[in-house]
């Protein structure tokens, strides 16, 4: 038996997420089919983060254990085959040893969501931004966003399905910035709670928008308080970019 | 009557090219369709450049004339409204004075073609890339680009249904450089040949496989033949990104 880490990216568009459902197709369930097509066996393959329906990625990490005689640059190749019809690329494929778990030995997540900031609607990257006709303050937003770094309590950002064991996350980065029309947030952490990347971008729009002040997002955190937190932010702008062991 | 400037963005993907065409939806024509739902009015609408089937434009020029009282903001905003179903969006309205005309005043075109030279299939930037597999020399690519710069005879890279009156064209900037797992290859000329940037980028392709040279490319120019080309880029890659008046 062999395991094998694989580093994916997929449009999150036509996915219910990445978790296997009973509603519609996962990306899971996508890249498990393409390994049993390839060798005949069923497998369970686990992410190192449980993308939502509509969130992208361009390095999600998983890990998969192949029983047949096989190399690392054979899976990538025979899955991305396999793939071909759905929006769902294996990058890279190594070998790795059977203590390397996707999920259990990542060390930090890095997540980038992108605005799009114009008065008109997007139209090639339609499904892919969030599309905010109002102009925004990035500076400001920038700003608010470093009241959220460090250890907290992250109740106000987590959503109410959460099922992660305690709200208390350590955020490592939060940046806000403006590229041209864009507006992209970069968070990196350990772990995320669920949603709380779409609700720091949902919570730091209204800082942009002059809404609320910096001040007003710590006094939110403080509170540990979901419905004192800024809305959830669309999937459409959220990218899982990077994950470290 | 008054004459609207229009800046347009699309993505090519579901249409037959810019123009009205019997078999299927022209960019054109949904444009000239949402006029007449904003105003009643039947127009015909002149773009600067005919975009094939497939390509994109970040900023595509059309004019339009409507009789109807109305300004430049309003038009911009029911446009997008009626176009809210298909990947097309009028970034800017501007008025003109009737003797401005999409094309024919326009003085300098610019286009941008993306080659994903990865090993992997795209699965984010599908219909929106050349995917090429195999691993493309830019330097040597931009070099081979500089020997097509200037006044030529451009039938070697003109399409052979092409309804251009004459074959020679000033071409004024042709450069190719890699960014990350991206070659982005620009051209700027007055005006264009049907496929003349396509075929530019299936001919630089070769030079970057280091099956041709630049030598070899500026003999192909030279014997003004279109079997001395290469072969024709798909049309993914090409975005219309300029038009200068």
């Amino acid at each position: 038996m062999r395991r094998f880490k694989l580093t994916i990216e997929y449009d999150g568009a036509p996915f219910v997420g990445w978790q296997r459902q009973e509603n519609g197709l996962g990306v899971q369930q996508v890249l498990e089919e393409a390994v049993t097509e390839f060798c005949g066996e069923t497998v369970l393959i686990e992410g190192a983060g449980r993308t939502d329906a509509g969130v992208h990625a361009l390095a999600q990490v998983a890990h998969v254990d192949i029983e047949k005689e096989t190399d690392a640059n054979i899976v990538r190749d025979a899955l991305n085959y396999y793939l071909r019809k759905v929006p769902v690329t294996i990058l890279k494929s190594e070998e790795v040893s059977t203590e390397f778990h996707a999920r259990f030995s990542a060390t930090e997540r890095a997540y980038l969501y992108r605005i799009l900031d114009r008065r008109t609607p997007p139209s090639l990257n339609k499904g892919r931004v969030w599309w905010v006709p109002v102009a925004l303050d990035a500076g400001a937003m920038n700003e608010a966003a470093q009241t959220l770094i460090g250890n907290h309590d992250f109740t106000t950002f987590r959503a109410v399905q959460c099922q992660a064991d305690s709200p208390v996350k350590t955020l490592d980065v939060l940046t806000v910035e403006r590229q041209g029309d864009e507006i992209l947030i970069r968070a990196r952490a350990r772990s995320f709670l669920h949603r709380m990347v779409r609700n720091f971008a949902g919570t730091l729009k209204l800082v942009g928008e002059g809404k609320w002040t910096a001040g007003q997002v710590a006094e939110a955190l403080a509170a540990a308080d979901r419905t004192r937190g800024g809305p959830t932010a669309p999937p459409d702008g959220l990218y899982l970019t990077e994950v470290v062991y």
